[in-house]
């Protein structure tokens, strides 16, 4: 009988995720179930530079192509960064946008406040490999899109968490343009989210969740 | 090692869900690893009979919980549908506004075109329970409530196969106003899907799926 707390020390104590990650072959004596993958998973703002192997990001791209979408078309792709030069430039345009926004409201951006902001991003830049999750609008069902760019992205996020990583789905704090820009990405895709893949610095306590019964309603309203 | 076929036979052969959900307590002896549930899930379109328990219902509505939100707002209801009056009213309702369509492109109705009609609808409404999954417009980050719907969805359909079940992601199959007129669902709630959840009378085949590589960009476009 393995807790939640003996699964988080597990997959963190060796300060990497192959304890769990090592086997890539499914295996119900080595991996953890279905339940404890998604009590532990968390928004991770935070990351230690160890490398994901190519072996665990296929892996966990592998998961997240095979959630469900409409009539099957599949309407994804998985920008996938890991070079360390467009992932700085990143950063360095979010930094810029955020005091550009500053100035915008009429504040004067001190030398002080450049360097929070600065350090603001500093943890969500501090993984080794970002992915980028998409829909084409030029998919079969388009108008379905929405639906099926966020359970791809669930499933991506639950995969990483299987294999000793941790994620965050972000949208405003790396905005849309700012990928769109050093990226490269082609108008016909719609960004879904950008999330980082890598083994936290820690794995942060889960924010206070409301109780179950707060939403449930049976049979009719 | 346990294969995907293990997998799929252990968890149908007894023709209930029990041989896994029996242990309702996570446990890595017992429970399907996170990779064979998302391998192993399907959508399932035509379900036997067999209840589901109260238990299973609550763990899996408790794993969409822990789906993550926007600056974790939570913005669900889970409309737990296991009163067949209702099941059958909505089936009814599918049923007419089908034949209502095709009356009002002109066609003529005939009884062998009704029974057709109802005879599809057979397998969507042949399931003990049906989950509405709805986001609130009074959340606190409306705006992003199209990303926490689906990502709920998502996790609530894992979690049932996790523990033996079926479900299915439906939107136009069973319309969004069939369910609103017969669940009284008020305005403020979005519906995200509703799927079934069941045994399945069968674990289909997996639809072709694409390659993993053809979903993937390296970097930048």
């Amino acid at each position: 009988m393995h807790s939640r707390r003996d699964f988080m020390m597990w997959t963190v104590a060796a300060g990497t995720p192959l304890a769990i990650g090592a086997s890539l072959k499914p295996d119900l004596r080595q991996e953890p179930s279905f339940f404890e993958t998604v009590r532990s998973r968390r928004s991770v703002r935070r990351y230690q530079p160890t490398p994901v192997p190519d072996e665990h990001l296929r892996e966990i791209l592998d998961a997240a192509r095979l959630a469900p979408t409409s009539g099957n078309q599949q309407p994804w792709k998985f920008l996938v960064v890991r070079d360390s030069g467009l992932i700085d430039r990143m950063k360095e345009a979010c930094i810029e946008k955020s005091l550009e926004a500053r100035r915008a409201r009429g504040l004067t951006v001190s030398d002080e406040m450049a360097e929070s902001v600065r350090e603001s991003f500093q943890g969500y830049f501090s993984a080794p490999v970002y992915v980028v999750v998409l829909t084409d609008s030029q998919s079969r069902y388009p108008t379905y899109n929405h639906w099926d760019g966020p359970l791809a992205a669930g499933y991506l996020m639950l995969a990483a968490r299987a294999l000793g990583y941790g994620t965050v789905f972000i949208t405003d704090s790396i905005p849309t343009d700012v990928t769109k820009e050093v990226l490269n990405i082609p108008d016909r895709y719609t960004r879904v989210c950008i999330t980082p893949i890598g083994v936290p610095e820690t794995w942060p306590d889960s924010p206070d969740k409301k109780e179950l019964d707060e939403f449930i309603v049976y049979d009719r309203f």
